[in-house]
């Protein structure tokens, strides 16, 4: 009970902070409610705000399907809160029942979506209230303040990875950054964008660019309505525009989160972001990957073991109530794609950035 | 007379010769009928076949702003046409008045995009028609013969640019495409779409990849309707799928058209070639672009001199219905960009495919 009260008021005083401490700060896209999750909607942004209450397991693992969130670090916490929902449903099972339908969930859970390794690592974590014999309430109890530990410390983590991110952008930077790593792809704040958040708060950037980011375009439906939702100015390209973008606007900076590291530092993230880190060889820009610790894999030894997910060609297709195929249309629609240790200049993580990041920086990271 | 029936013979060589003696080549985007110009509509591609019907000069201007019809040598044809539709307009008007309204008109007529130097030039070629106190008439015969060489000429460039290009095509290469320089953006037969029309009909090519070109969605749109009309299985990507494509499919050959090739050798092209050239640089993927020598500006010494056209940031944020913007959205929307010479492995041309192009082997050209 006193570890339950402690773990609360660290809790109470994380969200404080988390609601006043910082600016250009507001947005959250997950809320624990009782018994419900509730996901901001984010097939429906910009155009409608629309909170999706979720009660069971399923339908948690549907919505990460259907992108209702997206990004690792929210996918993590939204699999967690999934399995809260799924111990309170199987609550008055019998247990050799329970178990199994648990462990089903857990499973549905886990293959929501491939690629991003926070589903699993946060799974893990809910799973150790799982212990055989213990009453189911205190079961439910812990899981839930581990999740709400979880959410937490991500917003915490994000803090510290932009105040770490932001000491190497020098004042009057123009950076760009790709797809959504923002509060709404994580607890809140953001991974790039809370670099960016913090850099802007501290004056250093002078002009913001976002890849629109195809095919979800989570650049302009995402990233553009959060930063102004905090009244940071944006600027919106095509994800080819981004080379001349480079020339152009003199680009210091490309900003992007992870959906996995690779224990060497290759990189899996966002499709384009090798486009990206490649072009930044190419000119006098540079590539900061953002990532906390749960994005870190130290099981895969290097990108080429990273499952790549597929999507379907639809996405490309079809935009909107737009069907542009010209008939039996043919496409390759990788969601992500590896980005080589070496296209990475700096790797900020919570526990420090790492500059070159490579196998033996990040094993440190993981001692620290 | 005797010329004219010369010229009007030659024509029907070439007329015959482009309907018959290629394989895997039926779309032809512009139609002259006596006194009418009909364009194949690229605004509701692929999802209508609708050919607009243009009798005015400004009226064909406004075509070529509005995309009805673009690709740099299409523009240049297209233009040329629009001279002609101008001198019958004004066939009656006195003389005084009447030159002042065709240089009006070649004045709108140029200033439809900025950009592709085929315009410019193929106004100046059917200019040397007007000569003072000429029989207009004779003019106007005189003007359509020369438009109808200017769209003859470019079908056969592109015939024997597919022949230069295919050659350095290896059997069994992966190819990928950018925007569309097809039929629908020249004559016909296409440039880049040409050198991949020959390699594929000669049984040298894998696999056709096609970007998808945002904001336009010319490669899905476009590329993939045309080469589908001639049987030539193509994959959609995402833009950004590029440099992960070069990796995973190896990617033998990136083929574009230019808009404008500087005599340097600097290529002005739709945006996002610049970072398919650059993304060559990193990959085991070579750049060649595709261009006949009215593409080529001899007045232009390098890619900073080209005026890169800037387009409305809706083209970004209203995709067909979909109204995606998130409120004042700014968007920066360059239609075009730079590629260095250096990053061009092999520049075609109808006079000869120059390895590693520059100042000097360009000149050459122009000489031959």
């Amino acid at each position: 009970m006193c570890i339950l009260l402690a773990y609360n008021i660290v809790s109470v005083f994380y969200a404080v902070k988390a609601m006043s401490t910082q600016s250009n700060d507001s947005v959250r896209p997950i809320r624990w409610q009782d018994t419900e999750l509730l996901l901001l909607d984010q097939r429906y942004l910009p155009q409608r705000q629309e909170w999706l209450r979720l009660s069971t397991a399923p339908a948690v693992a549907q919505a990460i399907k259907d992108l209702v969130i997206r990004g690792a670090p929210a996918i993590g916490i939204t699999a967690a809160w999934g399995l809260v929902l799924s111990l309170m449903q199987h609550r008055n099972v019998v247990e050799a029942e329970q178990r199994s339908r648990i462990a089903e969930d857990i499973k549905v859970l886990a293959a929501a979506r491939p690629t991003a390794v926070n589903l699993v690592w946060a799974l893990e974590r809910v799973s150790r209230s799982l212990q055989a014999g213990r009453d189911i309430d205190a079961v439910i109890k812990e899981a839930v303040l581990i999740s709400e530990r979880i959410q937490l410390d991500d917003v915490a983590a994000n803090y510290r990875m932009g105040e770490l991110g932001a000491e190497f952008i020098k004042p009057g930077s123009v950076v760009l950054t790709h797809c959504n790593a923002g509060s709404l792809a994580t607890g809140g704040y953001g991974t790039a964008l809370g670099v960016i958040r913090k850099a802007w708060s501290d004056g250093l950037i002078d002009k913001v660019y976002a890849c629109e980011t195809r095919p979800w375009l989570q650049g302009t439906r995402l990233t553009a309505w959060e930063l102004q939702q905090d009244g940071i100015p944006v600027t919106l390209i095509t994800d080819s525009a981004a080379a001349w973008l480079m020339t152009q606007k003199q680009v210091d900076w490309v900003i992007t989160g992870a959906d996995r590291v690779a224990s060497n530092g290759d990189v899996a993230n966002k499709i384009g972001t090798r486009n990206l880190a490649g072009l930044c060889q190419l000119h006098t820009t540079q590539m900061m990957v953002v990532a906390p610790l749960s994005t870190i894999d130290p099981h895969t030894s290097s990108g080429a073991e990273i499952e790549i997910e597929q999507r379907q060609g639809e996405e490309l297709t079809k935009i909107g109530d737009w069907d542009i195929n010209a008939g039996h249309m043919h496409v390759w629609n990788p969601v992500f794609d590896l980005t080589p240790a070496d296209w990475v200049d700096v790797l900020v993580t919570e526990k420090g950035a790492l500059t070159a990041p490579g196998s033996s920086s990040i094993v440190r990271l993981f001692e620290a």
